[in-house]
């Protein structure tokens, strides 16, 4: 099969002419599980929060002006004319000279504009003796105050936290709209590969890449679905493929697509769609075998077989495709600078990327040593990286001592 | 009730005095399921990865020895004697002067010991011409030279993300033993709050605490159980506090605590197990009614029924308890230096937390900004924090241009 390779540039321009990410859907989900899921709509309040002037202290709910003058040895007399629970509405309105008993959280009554303490008041009676005064407003929130009726408090596309969570019920939302998270299929394909937990036979291997995928697309914010191991056999390849794409968003296949024998993936692709392949094979190291193909309007992303390449194709070139879909914003991804302990060799004309591992140094600034460089079939080469850092086309080498970007796996603790 | 308010370092110190945070069990979970999960136990690897020689290589698969000499201009004749291909065990032996044709990933016939590439190679018959030598050991990857069995491979208290959960799959688990999550029972307290998505009467404001809560639980690992919304009433409150001190490993109530007549949630707690409360308000601004207990054996969280000083309680008390209890390692705070835009004031005495949000300044620098100091009743302070400054009880304040440390509610993005 005729290949031309791409540079890492070339295959994200033509992945960008040939599909744009879109996010695949909106559905309603109940607060208790909203939780990092994205906002697929503007959220403005239909209430105001709180929804009526609120006391913030126990004490007597007064008008300010009334109470102007009291000091410590000279405190003002007011007439005691009720009082106000929490979660009622007061009955009764504070006049020219009168007060009204309030505890926190409780509705100030009418004509009330302030709130004295408890602590600066002595009752005998049905009289108060308020010993400090209070400017207008004081010891209370007016309603709206935190939230305005008809404000616009949270964006469309925001990802919702502990603290989103808590406006959207100050509000009364028991329910929201969230984008639907993208289904993305991963099938792994190969004569060799097992599924864990069955017995290995001679010359077989345990299926990996279809769990780090997996668990990859989850942590993106997509939804993956599992299917079969598949061997590189026409037939039974086209059926599986064809049932992926009818069954999901995107599609992410590994192994089969190197230059041997049994690679019959691209073809396979070609023919289950328009515009089939679009890109067969990128000048990286590793991953160079990856495969772009778009299918109908779904996207694949064919990943080698090897694990660390095929993770890292999917942190470089698919992540942004499924976190579009997820209607997630690009985000910067997570660097750090770090002293590199060797020197890093890039492979000629190919952006390169070299796994490296992260530990402190004496003076709290961080070294970044490579992990078993060029070993990509190397599953624990990946499980002791960190991060990554990339090398240019053009660029010659790194070497010991040069400060570095690494590109972190997920976010380091502690950074400043 | 006697109150006797702690500073933050005496409640903690007594907190850990009283109760010492431990993982609550072990279940075994699927692979699909183990993302983000931790690890209870170490993984001790139960085969070789890969299983056995394997060529990384589509060519021949040799005695290297016997290629020793071969260049561009005069080959070495070997004869060929068969082939092997992936997932198949290889029923032929490479003698000397032989070799048998390979693919990448099929495993190495017996007395072979390195893989010619195809491109060196060219096929006349039974025999073929290598143009190149290889080292013994060259375009191969040996039985266990990713993962020795019996090696310790993965460590107990481990996160699992997509990198580990590849390692578990090239073993061959199908299940792993995780650490169950903690159970925490949220229970809002008040006659004025009401669950959102029903009406909402006069006096009334909608629950956010159970949800900005139960969300924040989630954060850390643990797993939220919601209970009814109690009136603080004395008999109701205490058949919903035991009920919840029954179902969960831990219990979270808000509102209730301050120094009201209806605060009764200190008192029920102490009809409740021993020893009760030990913490009955803490020296911190937000956040002073704070209470802590021990029911019998479990810790039990009252949070004030403000949410921003109930959500950062949570953060600085109760987070590393329920960490602590989903066997997950206390992290390092994530925090960031910035520069503060505006004077913040602390509270006479008590350790000051003033909510900040963080923009960018032109230099590439952090500004941090108070957001609405001090209106702690406020949900959209809140909202719009991207985090906490700290200022220590004997600090004078902080001036506008001082470089202070932000300690982040969620990582940011991009912070190298």
């Amino acid at each position: 099969m005729f290949r031309k390779l791409r540079s890492l540039d070339e295959a994200k321009r033509i992945l960008k002419q040939n599909f744009t990410p879109k996010p695949v859907g909106v559905e309603q989900v109940p607060l208790s599980l909203a939780h990092n899921r994205v906002l697929a709509e503007n959220v403005v309040a239909p209430i105001d929060v709180p929804p009526f002037n609120r006391s913030t202290m126990d004490g007597y709910a007064v008008k300010a002006a009334d109470t102007f003058g009291a000091e410590e040895d000279r405190p003002i007399a007011l007439k005691l004319c009720g009082s106000v629970r929490v979660g009622e509405t007061p009955k009764v309105t504070v006049e020219k000279g009168t007060t009204v008993e309030i505890v926190t959280g409780a509705p100030l009554p009418k004509g009330a504009d302030a709130v004295v303490m408890l602590e600066y008041v002595v009752q005998k009676n049905n009289t108060i003796f308020t010993h400090r005064s209070v400017s207008k407003g004081e010891n209370m929130m007016k309603a709206g105050s935190d939230i305005h009726k008809d404000e616009v408090i949270l964006k469309k596309s925001q990802t919702l936290s502990s603290r989103e969570i808590g406006v959207l019920a100050a509000l009364g939302f028991a329910q929201v709209n969230v984008y639907k998270r993208p289904r993305v299929a991963v099938v792994s394909t190969g004569a060799e590969i097992v599924e864990p937990g069955k017995p290995l036979s001679p010359g077989k291997i345990y299926d990996i890449n279809a769990h780090t995928i997996s668990a990859a697309v989850t942590e993106c914010g997509g939804e993956p679905i599992s299917l079969e191991i598949v061997p590189d056999e026409t037939n039974q390849l086209k059926a599986t493929l064809r049932k992926a794409l009818d069954s999901a968003d995107i599609l992410m296949t590994s192994g089969g697509v190197s230059v041997g024998p049994t690679d019959i993936i691209p073809k396979v692709l070609n023919t289950l769609g328009k515009p089939g392949v679009i890109v067969s094979g990128i000048a990286v190291k590793p991953g160079k075998p990856a495969t772009i193909a778009i299918v109908d309007g779904k996207p694949v992303f064919s990943l080698p077989g090897h694990p660390t390449s095929s993770l890292l194709i999917f942190h470089i070139l698919a992540r942004s495709v499924i976190l579009g879909m997820a209607g997630r914003r690009e985000e910067t991804p997570v660097t750090v600078k770090a002293v590199a302990s060797a020197k890093m060799f890039p492979a000629r004309g190919r952006r390169t990327f070299v796994m490296v591992s992260l530990t402190g140094d004496k003076s709290g600034g961080l070294v970044a040593s490579p992990v078993a460089l060029g070993l990509s079939g190397a599953i624990t080469t990946l499980a002791k990286a960190d991060g990554f850092v990339e090398i240019m086309e053009r660029q010659q080498f790194i070497n010991a001592g040069d400060v570095v970007t690494v590109h972190l796996f997920k976010p380091l603790r502690d950074v400043s």
